[in-house]
Parts: C-alpha cells; structure tokens; sequence
C-alpha cells in the first residue's frame, strides 16, 4: 500500500491546473475527437470531472462519516454529463473544475480532522460492498489519472497513421 | 490522415508547460516510483524528453533536407539519458525541456519555409527505411503523448492496491 493523504492531495490539486495548461487553447480537431461512437472526447471527459466533484466523491466521503454501513451510496451515474446540461466553453468548463477541486480539498481536509481514525472509515457501495475512506480518496486519485490517460490516448490515436512505420515504438497507441 | 503543422506545434508547444504543472513540486514517492526493475520514473522519462530535444527530432529533420536518402539516420540511444550525465533538479530539467522545445520549434518553422514540399521530403531510417518529414513531425507529437500517458500510468499503478475493489472501474490499471 502506497496511499498517504498528503500526497493524494498533492495530484488532486494538480489535476485542474495540468488539464488547463494541456487542453486551454487547443484546436477543435483535437478537443472534439474521440474514439469513435459512444466514446468521450476531452471537453466530455472534464464534464466528467466536474459530475465526479459535485455528486461523487466529497458526497460519498460524507455518507461514510454519516451513515457508515446503516446506508449504500447512491449510484454515481457515470454518464449523467452527457445529458446536455453542461454549457460553456472548455475554458469555462476547467475554472469551474478547479473551483469546484479546490472547494473539495479544503472539504476533504476538514473531515478527515475532524472523525478520528477518518481513513479506517467505511461505508457501502452499491456494487463492491464494505469500502474504506482511504479506498474512496485513493480512487479519486487514480480517477483524475485514468482520466488524463484517457485525453492522452484518445489525442494519440488521431495520429496514429500519420505517424507511419513508427507506430510500432509508440507505447500509446497499443 | 490528420496532421497538420499547426495543430501539431499546439501540442508539442504545451507538453513542457504541462509537465512543469504536473510534475512541480511533486513527493518523491510520485517522482521517484517506476513500474519496476529497468522502468523510467517522470525524473529520467523528462531526461529523455531532453536527449530527443538534443538529438533526436531537429536533427534527424535537417537530415532529411540536407541529404534526403543518400545517409541513414544515426541510431537514437533510448537510454542515452540512463549514463548518468543528466544532473540538476527536476525542476531544472523541465526549465530546460522548455528552452529547448522552444527553440526546436523556432528550427523547425525556420525549416519548413525554407523547403518547397517539405513534410514530403524523405529520410532514410535505420530500421524502418523510408520516412517522410511529415512522419517525423507527427511522431515527435506522439512521442510527447506517449510519455506524458507513461508517466500516468506510473502513478497509477503506485495505488493499485489502495483502491481496492474499485480497481475493476479504473482503466488506466489496466
């Protein structure tokens, strides 16, 4: 095991300001393409984020110190942002992410002070069962990095004849 | 087929400027893991971000216009930046990779305008044969994103244990 809550926090404050500086600015062919017919392209992906940081993980960490096992975490609809609710510009869209982040990292920190032994912690998901509060912060970690991967590989692929013969040394587009 | 040279400098003008957001100020736990005996952390993948800067893209591209298929292209040491000549902090490597990428990119605009046809030129790789410049340029993006995906995946897997059941959710693990 590799968590501590130092450094998770120091990716999740990390995330916002990473996908402003890679994604602010970027042509169209890249921010709207994607991998074809039901998959999510970068500007899809940061409404993503921004569902994960209203209604998934500060909430469920809430219902851990609230509930603990007495209630199951409502399902985190995985494709609510693409209902057509969320407006504005990609920009628009990253400063809400990084408002919203910034909001949930001080939240974190306030309710990890104040339960004892907050990380032991355990609340019930709908699909897994018993799950910690260090499992659900460690997720949300690797969420915002599986997510990140997901723009990169997704950018990757549109190249992925352009770049010829060299396809083969190109770890990303296996 | 989707290259083109601007879209192509957006990201490879935002890779340095990226990294530096993401990398700054990071734990050693983050900067130091790998996947492994014999795999790169972010330190030695940015010190090999530097070496392609130094050795790798503009001169294989001068190559290319200055003797065409008449020369092979000197083998790029993939592991030239594992000799242990890479000294300075992380922070000083990444200041670095965005001297040298901004400089790289004035050469290969200057290059480019100088050329009539030029991302149809051709080169002569020594394991694949013949290249154009138009493939070198659309590997040096992808090589960037292959990278900045390596070292994503690399934190990932730092806490594959610690999300527990929600491993399973989390493609990057993968």
């Amino acid at each position: 095991m590799s968590f501590t809550l130092n450094e998770g926090i120091e990716i999740l404050e990390r995330t916002p300001v990473t996908l402003e500086h890679f994604l602010t600015g970027l042509s169209k062919g890249w921010i709207e393409c994607n991998e074809g017919d039901g998959t999510w392209n970068a500007i899809q992906v940061v409404d993503h984020l921004n569902e994960g940081e209203k209604h998934n993980w500060i909430p469920r960490l809430k219902m851990i110190f609230q509930e603990g096992e007495h209630a199951v975490f409502p399902v985190f609809d995985r494709d609510s942002h693409l209902n057509g609710n969320a407006s504005g510009t990609l920009a628009e869209k990253l400063q809400e992410f990084a408002t919203l982040r910034s909001r949930n990292i001080n939240m974190l920190n306030e309710l990890l002070t104040q339960h004892e032994n907050a990380l032991d912690r355990t609340g019930v998901h709908p699909a897994f069962g018993t799950v910690t509060a260090r499992e659900l912060i460690s997720t949300w970690v690797v969420h915002d990095l599986t997510h990140l991967s997901q723009i990169v590989r997704v950018f990757s692929k549109r190249y992925a004849e352009d770049v010829g013969p060299w396809q083969e040394y190109l770890g990303v587009l296996k």
